[in-house]
């Protein structure tokens, strides 16, 4: 999975029936050292109710079809998780109530 | 899944049986932000009636063939949805009738 | 799909069962505005008759599976089409019968 | 497979109900000459009990499916072995207890 | 599939059950008109006996699974034929028995 921040909505009313009532959400990939933004996006479909700001990570590939929310869709990138801290080597380099 | 914008047609009248009157269209992936071609372009199964100078975003990988155009053939890539506005940390970087 | 140049030929004698009489050929991607080489190569399996020196568009992943030729085999990339012409903002970047 | 060194831990407490009870590690790609970090993150499933500081290998993709802890889940990266040593053209470039 | 050397091996002797008895072997990707090694490595499970110093082609993805070695495993690469020779623009860049 990939660490990112929702940084956006993506919004289409043209669309394969199948992802129809599904939420896309525009992910910058960051970097869980600095946690700076790293100008790479990505959209995802989103199945834990996050939103702008947050961190999350995604699950790429057949298992973006394997939520509740995106099952038999065509769908190759699902947010399964918002993050509460990452910790490397002993420090915590993002904490979500700070 | 990776927004693009449609720049053209690939036309085969030699190719797999599976892909009969199927619409090749060319994508140049872009930068959600700068809404710029990056330069990267993908070869895209249409599902949605997509043009010519439409923002859209596609699937890629085994999901490419969860449509209804593409379902039990070989595609690795589908246009699912034609972009109506991208909003970004609070502004529109795309509006589709502006 | 990614567009590519059939470049050579790969062969093995020496190889899983499943893969036999299987034509394996080097591609070399290329960007489709100057239709140059990238520098980048790809072994694929031919499901299309495709020689050298022809344009051709393959396919990766598991949809590698679904042409009649590589059906049920552990294949990852298939070519599908081979291709008559590009056309990109309305200028073909490639014709076949030039 | 890729090689990597296991740096840390993610945790969440809002994510898909599918992936509860599962341990999520940050790991950092390697190099297996130098053994050095790529600086290069990936979020981790793990299915062999692996620690802070340990070479690890992963298996992304759907199979990432196929371990006994992530079944069924939406997984894109599992951890399946703990390095003890790699050899490259007849030299040790890790070895575990050392 | 990908064109590669066997440069070594990696040993693991706490792994996935699942993977209990399979070899694995560390790839370098070649690029395959210099033949030289592009310093990118990936761990790829064997189902043909290659051995250090030959050229080889694996394959990515679910595909990984579907060799007699590899099926129902959580393999994301398996090496699937030794090359003999590689033939480009009618030069072989590569002889095996040379």
């Amino acid at each position: 999975m990939v660490l990112a921040k929702v940084v956006g909505t993506v919004v289409s009313s043209h669309k394969s029936q199948k992802i129809e009532g599904i939420k896309f959400l525009l992910l910058e990939k960051i970097d869980p050292v600095t946690m700076n933004g790293k100008g790479d996006f990505v959209v995802s479909m989103d199945s834990v109710g996050a939103g702008v700001g947050e961190i999350v990570f995604y699950v790429s590939g057949s298992s973006a079809r394997y939520t509740s929310a995106t099952e038999g869709r065509p769908s190759d990138s699902a947010i399964i998780a918002i993050v509460d801290y990452i910790e490397k080597d002993g420090v915590y380099t993002y904490e979500k109530n700070r």
